[in-house]
């Protein structure tokens, strides 16, 4: 069956419990939220950078990474992703027609 | 039932196709990769400084939103949300028990 | 005479003092230091995507508004430009020859 | 003398055309652009995250090597940093009083 983002969602507030010497969740979380926020920023500034470079492969593994991440730091704020999601269908309407009529793109 | 990911992919396709003047997708995506891209990265930093400042309700709202315009670049990329989850379970084992041991956490 | 980045940062200490309503200065740091470092992070993506679309104009016009939104946020922290370019010359010897070998490209 | 972010740039074009073994300009300019283009978003990043952490010396060194970056990249563009501070004198007039009253805070 397909891993899905509730899948690591559960596997990352797992490893949180871990020993810091087994899991790169556990050591990354050790060090911080700065650090955690940190990989975050990078990482989203490697999706872009990808992106630009029209890099389709790198853009799915710096996208990985970015998703893992920003799981990782949802997890240490103690934010579900269905609290996440829950916004973005509020706001964007993700499962109706409907969009924000308002929404500027620039 | 619950909004995922996956209608929020189907919905960004689909409105990549609407009347730029009716939809954000739409218009956002005829102004180029550029500014999408540009988009993923401001709502990252977003992200970041909602979580250094402890905004929790914050950093759900910039997560959603960086969430949304993350998929508005792999549609822009013609990459599946599949793609991705997959190249994560491979990298993280998202839906097992092993992890990277290689990994650095900084 | 050229300006640099000392009257930079002489003309943004003396607009800190200034009515919101009549300078940008004052009132972006009026909204707190969370928004004049998403300024700082904004215009860094800017620059990047910039840079990788080869817009030449395009970077220099986003390198100044970093350039710019950076020493906003120096004089947030109350920090002066020279103790940043004495750390600078610091690390990376700006002023000779030598340069830190130790350092790693990646 | 104290060091200037003109003697930086000399220093980092100079530095470019040396061994990628011995100087760490030139071996980050080997590895292309958008090598250069995502340290200077991930140095903002940290600058950020030293300035939400109210971390003073940490901002000092991160802000260091974001400046550090940028010229690297600069010079990656063949932009002098003349252009940059000449559109920054034309954009927010740093040597005199006047300031742009059109600029949005938000």
């Amino acid at each position: 069956m397909r891993a899905t983002l509730f899948d690591l969602e559960r596997t990352i507030r797992q490893r949180r419990q871990a020993d810091p010497s087994q899991s790169y969740v556990a050591k990354l979380t050790a060090k911080g939220r700065g650090k955690i926020a940190q990989k975050v920023g990078e990482e989203a500034v490697e999706t872009v950078i990808a992106a630009m470079a029209s890099d389709r492969d790198g853009a799915i593994g710096e996208s990985a990474d970015l998703l893992f991440h920003l799981m990782v730091l949802l997890a240490d704020l103690d934010i579900a992703l269905d609290e996440v999601l829950d916004e973005l269908d509020r706001r964007e309407g993700v499962s109706g027609i409907a969009e924000k009529a308002s929404r500027k793109a620039d």
